[in-house]
């Protein structure tokens, strides 16, 4: 079982796999990232992975077997177990708990895609609700407190494994980014008695200048202090602070709204490592009128160096203004 | 001259090169780094880089010329300009300020060096003395209020050069994570009456578990939440806020504890690339008793993927306690 550290600074969370210890031999200099010509994603290849916990599958297949659509299974090398209580304990100025949480894998397409793109947008929506479905299944635990639905594509950004898929991590703590967005935006409230982000989205659809693509439920831009060039973050129109509180409605409009953005990402920087995060409200919290879940689209396209780790501090050789209309400008 | 704009959200500060935006096809993807045939960094060369702001040099010879051992230079492509005022002004929910600050570069031997410890201790004094030097000028100005030291070494840590220098960027706005330390740790005064640096060095040095190498003045450690493999932060066993009030017999201990220290990592991790990052206090605080200046050393072995971005949740597969005994088992 991993072990959760709090550094008492920064009140900063770190997973620490206690098991297997690797040695300094064990971390070779940077590979080239090939393909491995097996993929236990792939239809067929059920078996190489743990048995699902959940698919969209044909009517009548047995789970474990080919006829899936999306299919969630758990991480084979999880982050953290779900088993056991938390035994939460101090030592001297240091936290730990045990490493409980959730670690799930879903695997977007059977066929072997390297982009959710490659899917048309009705199966992207089958993704999505996915998402919401295992947030809202998770979230019974109450040992479990948050929640992050996250995509690595491509070596840089993380990934091992280039076939289509997403993971799903949930933690028995509040990580730091959301529960500092939170205060964030709370303070923002507390003063002006609105949502932070419902400005900011008035503001961006006002002046355009920043805008990538947006539909009656969405609206996808270039965030005015990006940290990376070509950053882009999706907000929704109607303020909602928890991801799997989304309405059907809104997953139609999202599936479209998230696929072109991402088109229009990977034909303006072809074969560009990015992540894409979902940030939304801890599980204990409903209903949050100063918090709106969002989803942050992040090319990897820099290297982060001593600087901004240092500081928090980043510098961005591409304005968002430009980056909007480069990617505006793509053609479909 | 770039700009400083500010996210409302987390209050994190980027730095927009306004100027020559970069387009996407100027990303190209990650090459080998092979290094080029000519350094400008190298004696001979000093009419390749923009004028020296100051040199450690023999007597009699002039700037810009050989007979240095130590050179401070603007960078050629600064990340902020010292010229100007800084034009605060909000549009909207947003911030901004033009990109006023310093951006030096410290040329650390007039030798191809790569690395730091291919100097002597009595070169590596000589370059923390042109650190602790450099910020206290740069202090004077009374636009800047935060100078971070750091150095990058690697391509993939982002070093665009590979003979060993370090770079100093000094803002007008304390950073993020910095203000962050300094709050949790005034939390801990306020609630103890101690510094929580002088607290973990304590528990460091009795546990004795995590630490790698100590002299009189310093002690060299795996933190209790390392984010990353072979972390390791060397901490000062005097109280002291601010790196620049260090004290001569100071440096003398620090530099031979800083080059042991990362002899210790490029032998146990030949080729790792890596950064060091100088935290201290702001500059226009003074004497503070809450906070305690340090250094982490960061080596870049694993990808920082989407799950680290979202939350600032790290997930680490080398506990500190195994990490500080391989790097103390190395033979030097």
């Amino acid at each position: 079982m991993p072990e959760l550290r709090r550094d008492p600074i920064l009140s900063r969370w770190v997973i620490i796999a206690t098991e297997r210890a690797k040695r300094p031999s064990d971390f070779k200099q940077e590979e080239a990232g090939a393909p491995s010509a097996f993929c236990p994603f792939c239809e067929g290849n059920e078996g190489k992975t743990p048995p699902e916990i959940m698919a969209c599958r044909e009517e009548g297949t047995a789970p474990d077997t080919p006829g899936w659509r999306v299919r969630v299974v758990p991480n084979k090398f999880p982050a953290l177990g779900i088993d056991g209580n938390l035994e939460k304990r101090g030592i001297g100025v240091y936290d730990r708990m045990r490493g409980v949480g959730a670690h799930e894998v879903i695997i977007e397409t059977p066929k072997h895609e390297r982009s959710l793109t490659g899917l048309d947008v009705g199966r992207v929506r089958e993704v999505l609700a996915v998402y919401r479905d295992r947030m809202r299944d998770l979230k019974k635990d109450d040992r479990l407190h948050y929640g992050m639905l996250f995509k690595n594509v491509g070596v840089a950004a993380g990934a091992s494994l280039e076939h289509t898929h997403s993971q799903l991590i949930v933690t028995p703590v509040v990580p730091r980014t959301p529960m500092q967005e939170m205060a964030g935006c709370k303070s923002f409230y507390d003063y002006r008695g609105r949502c932070l982000f419902c400005d900011m989205i008035y503001q961006e659809m006002d002046t355009e200048q920043r805008v990538v693509v947006s539909n009656d439920a969405f609206v996808a831009f270039a965030p005015y202090a990006s940290r990376f060039p070509f950053e882009m973050w999706i907000v929704g129109k109607r303020h909602e602070s928890h991801f799997e509180d989304i309405r059907d409605d809104e997953i139609d409009a999202l599936s479209a709204l998230l696929r072109e953005a991402l088109v229009r990402l990977e034909r303006a920087l072809p074969g560009a490592p990015y992540n894409y995060i979902v940030h939304t409200a801890p599980f204990n919290m409903s209903g949050i009128k100063h918090y709106h879940w969002h989803i942050e689209i992040i090319p990897r396209l820099t290297k982060v160096a001593g600087f901004e780790w240092g500081t928090g501090f980043y510098i961005n050789p591409v304005p968002p203004e430009s980056a909007a209309e480069f990617l505006r400008e793509v053609e479909l």
